[in-house]
């Protein structure tokens, strides 16, 4: 019932062969599915309709980030040695301004939230302080909205390419990221709606480290206590990026933390 | 690795159990082949586009009728009496004309292609014969090429809806239709392509039959002999579809066959 796909002829490319394989191997577990939960045709219609919307608002990215990258970045990380990493997501925009070791991310005058400083050094894999690197960094405001996907947050708000200074160091001075819901309006909302998934991701900061000679580092920052952090319907949460910042005195209006992070980067192979 | 969605607060409906189980298990599958092919970030970004790509070509009907509609089909003829069905497809077109039960579909004053006449009765499952019964029949030509989907065929060849006359009975002349690929310029044939896949399908006519008091019949007729009977891309074929037409004497330019097929309906359900 579930063989689906039939071999044109002539032999196969090794590409043709790995292509084959998945393809042919995903077709089939979907089958699958679909005789285990004895699909109906209104159900199969209605899986079309909503496919169809998914490409119409453009989802197809979020779908994949939220549901499957994480299976992914996984698998990449099992070969990759330094710190941990996850995924990527679909917020990232290139060509953030460039930013000395100790700064501020660029923010509203009246930014919202609370204050945090981020403060760490980068590393070699063997030790050897990084000075130079790269932190490509980007947040959610703690309305939980990035910029560039939000009419209400301005350009380039809470992003930058932060660069590392003597000894590896850096010191970036940014406000706590806010959790906030995948698109809802949209068909990866509705679907969260009809199976009753809640589409929250617990705050976090996103960051790309990278430095000459080093594998780039894709990773996210998560926050002790967040209410999402067990429950985040992208699944990229891992314990080990998890910080759980000291609150520091004399804050007047808002509440001010800081936290140390160390990224340690595996060298490229050639 | 694959625990890949979390509930929001609260009770689900049983509509929510239900796309929750179905849709859980589905990406649970997708991550779990993901894991097994050890897919890699290239790989993942290929998918990606591809995705993407079958959205902006408007290929999502015709991913779904050609990969998995032969399942949901095969799960609804479990419960259904009466004559084997198969797939809808997505070259379906409404509003075809009505046509007597002696008849012709529409077709060019020199359309190509040996001619075929399909005479029979249509009966409930009872035996009882059904006069003003409809057969929507539409195929492709001789070339492949559906009306209403191929520029080079006349809008509304070869397709007709054919009202049965005393006892049920209905005699249609028409032309053998041609095997035909899927679109191959497209992301589904670019599938193929990559993985090497062949994208024919056998040549065919398809109907819906109904009549009045009865569930209606979605199917098609293959012809014995055809190249693609064992290796259709839509895995759509059944051995009780497959017609054996006898050769006419007296053919001019044109080979002229003919065979019998009785189609049995089964009562609708009150």
């Amino acid at each position: 019932m579930t063989a689906t796909t039939h071999a044109a002829p002539g032999e196969k490319t090794p590409s043709q062969r790995r292509v084959d394989a998945f393809a042919f191997d995903v077709i089939g577990r979907i089958n699958q599915a679909i005789v285990d939960h004895d699909m109906t045709y209104d159900e199969y219609d209605a899986v079309k309709q909503w496919l169809i919307r998914v490409g119409e608002a453009g989802e197809w990215p979020l779908v994949l980030d939220v549901w499957f990258e994480h299976t992914v970045e996984e698998l990449a990380a099992r070969s990759r040695h330094g710190s941990q990493g996850t995924i990527l997501g679909p917020y990232y925009l290139p060509d953030a301004p460039e930013l000395p070791a100790q700064t501020a991310l660029p923010m509203r005058s009246d930014e919202p939230g609370d204050r945090l400083v981020l403060r760490g050094q980068v590393r070699s894999l063997d030790g050897t302080p990084l000075p130079g690197a790269t932190l490509d960094m980007w947040q959610a405001g703690a309305d939980g909205y990035y910029s560039g996907f939000h009419p209400s947050t301005p350009e380039g708000n809470l992003r930058g390419r932060v660069r590392t200074g003597e000894e590896g160091r850096f010191e970036v001075q940014t406000v706590v990221p806010g959790p906030y819901t995948i698109p809802i309006e949209g068909p990866c909302g509705e679907l969260c709606r009809a199976a009753g998934w809640s589409p929250w991701r617990p705050g976090h900061l996103h960051l790309i480290v990278s430095a000459q000679g080093h594998v780039p580092l894709t990773t996210q920052l998560y926050f002790e206590g967040e209410e999402y952090l067990d429950n985040d319907v992208a699944s990229a949460v891992k314990p080990e990026l998890v910080l759980s910042p000291a609150e520091e005195p004399g804050g007047s209006d808002r509440r001010r933390f800081s936290e140390s992070y160390d990224f340690v980067l595996e060298p490229a192979r050639s």
